[in-house]
């Protein structure tokens, strides 16, 4: 339940695989049509989906599907990048998977049911947090407290408003399992695909887990906080859709573990250079006004980093510059221009860049691994590339 | 997600089905050996299933299995009556589904999963309904928002209670369809098996929908009653847990229509029983004071009618008491025992009785269908005998 990466994922960073990759003087691919747009392709299979199981909804109580269908479903549309159905898709090709055919439409469906698995996630992880924004609008369980408030309904407004977050994110989870199970798999190939997706569903619990324990316990360490990037964003936002699609196709496992290889360290990589982007970042280019992580007092790597190197260098003035502005919601921008300058000279900025360098080089070697369609590792590359790069 | 009936279902009313049945001069007949103990069987597949996913959890994150994990467990095995899966099992033997073997041995897996479901929906429902004790302990959010208090860790411990309660559930629903899909069951088999089950979950979200939106709007209707219990007790306990077995079989329509019948109606009966005992019951025997659930302000079928029936004979008096009483947590022994005489004067507890009369005999009408394995039959008249007779 990756809070942290996804909106920007979705909002700012992440351009689509399938964008023109430049691969210098090779003559460019005409893609074929299956995935010339992925993500268009995946919002028909789900504009579909959702509108035959509302029906169904309706049928069964229509004042459900008003409130709790249209509200899931208004939520995924308001998405846009399709990222994890995505991956899942290059996974597949990567594999050796169809461009076309029904073996192709059925992984691009099952694929699609990550992104209720997402909508499932976003909307459960902001009532936990008590996030009040999410995709530039009220939270799901915000915007229902305000139709309790606004109709005077009896009891507490915030209590109802959890209240029907939990159940749309309770049915986008139930969903998710509906959508893998019906998208045409062949037995075999669904039994192969039930593998990562066991898996990430219960690494996605336990990532959030994490995340909500941390807060509790105060806990800054660098150490923490990585492995909550590699449950939360790395496992379900690249390693484990990637399996997904690999394991539709029949990948062996060497080509498993190449793609999970890579999807661990790229997926990394993208959320400390999320982190970055959050404080460093051109609100003209993210979308969002730099420092913004800072005074929602998110501990991110580049954060703890920089308060570790600051109390062993004994430099009090920039641990209680940063500590003091971090969960400020008053920190204006001469201070988080503070902060930046603190975590530059501190080196924290430097080292996070080092490894974010690092892991993408590291993710990057292994698409080398035989068993991987090389035109599929091109677009996993151009991918790995622009979700890492220096982009302030 | 059935609040109100579950506990009840779970500690009082219901004997299992596989216990001896009066069946007047009939020799007993022994049970084969898979269906001796149906509730005792599922255990041990549960047992077994959380023990595995148990170590797998270990190795991704340890605290996740001992937070996480082993609340789930730990909730799962504080059940007992296994009603769901008894009923899956006696859905799949009336459709001709094999005592033992293979086949049965998958049947009993997947039926089991819906305990799980159980979970998934009892633990998300207490956080909603903000419910403070669930089978004689601490909610689950409770139990969390203490452990948080007690070790004095940083933030609102009601938040991180909910918050952890929420992740229970969580897991618990993606564990019920894992359960499911890694039963065993053919390929074909498993399909139609996802039938009942795709619709039960949508069901129970939207019964918990319309139960927190009931309690928003003060809607007491009886009619509105009614089709929450349809949908949170009669579909999520009985319908689809023996539709569940039946498709598992590979049921004709006509033996899954005749089973849904009876579900329908006497799981509705069984919520109109569970709202008079919860008035009338004998503490002794309910192991609940009488009255609890007036004090908690639970509007049930039998009150709705009461008020309404006040209502309509202008009895003040008695419209004022009734409300009165209703969600007052300070109601004394007196008070209910006045609110029971209303009740019983105003001709609403009759009235009550008469329908839980004949929805039980139209529903054992149904199982007279072609199609039904008169030993699975007869269990079911057992189940819905016990289930709905008077037991003041």
């Amino acid at each position: 339940m990756a809070r942290v990466p996804r909106t920007r994922s979705d909002d700012r960073t992440v351009p689509r695989p399938s964008d023109p990759v430049a691969d210098g003087a090779a003559a460019p691919r005409p893609a074929p049509p299956a995935e010339a747009d992925v993500p268009a392709r995946v919002r028909e299979v789900l504009t579909g989906y959702l509108a035959a199981r509302r029906a169904e909804a309706h049928d069964t109580e229509p004042a459900f599907a008003t409130a709790v269908v249209d509200t899931l479903s208004g939520f995924i549309h308001q998405g846009g990048k399709r990222l994890r159905p995505t991956l899942a898709w290059w996974g597949w090709r990567a594999a050796g998977g169809a461009a076309e055919g029904p073996a192709a439409d059925a992984a691009l469906r099952a694929a699609s049911a990550l992104e209720l698995l997402q909508t499932f996630a976003l909307v459960h992880d902001d009532v936990m947090d008590g996030s009040s924004t999410r995709r530039g609008a009220p939270a799901v369980h915000v915007a229902f407290a305000g139709a309790h408030r606004a109709h005077g309904w009896t009891g507490d407004p915030g209590r109802y408003g959890a209240g029907l977050a939990i159940l749309v994110g309770d049915l986008a989870l139930a969903w998710a399992d509906d959508l893998l199970s019906e998208a045409g798999l062949p037995p075999a190939a669904l039994a192969r695909a039930r593998v990562p997706w066991r898996a990430m569903r219960t690494e996605m619990v336990a990532g959030q887990y994490l995340d909500v324990q941390k807060q509790a316990e105060g806990d800054d360490s660098e150490e923490l906080t990585l492995r909550i990037a590699r449950l939360k964003t790395a496992a379900y936002t690249v390693e484990r859709p990637l399996h997904l699609g690999a394991a539709m196709a029949g990948a062996g496992e060497a080509a498993v573990a190449a793609l999970r290889g890579y999807g661990a360290d790229v997926g990394v990589a993208f959320q400390l250079r999320d982190d970055v982007l959050g404080m460093f970042g051109d609100p003209a280019r993210t979308g969002k006004p730099a420092g913004d992580d800072l005074r929602e007092g998110k501990r991110t790597y580049l954060i703890a980093m920089g308060l570790r190197r600051a109390r062993e260098a004994g430099d009090h003035a920039a641990h209680a510059l940063i500590s003091s502005a971090l969960g400020d919601p008053g920190a204006d921008g001469a201070t988080v221009a503070r902060v930046r300058a603190a975590l530059t000279e501190l080196g924290a900025a430097d080292a996070v860049e080092r490894r974010i360098a690092e892991l993408t080089r590291r993710g990057l070697d292994r698409l080398d691994s035989p068993g991987i369609e090389p035109a599929a590792a091109e677009q996993l590359r151009g991918l790995a590339r622009r979700a890492t790069e220096r982009t302030r």
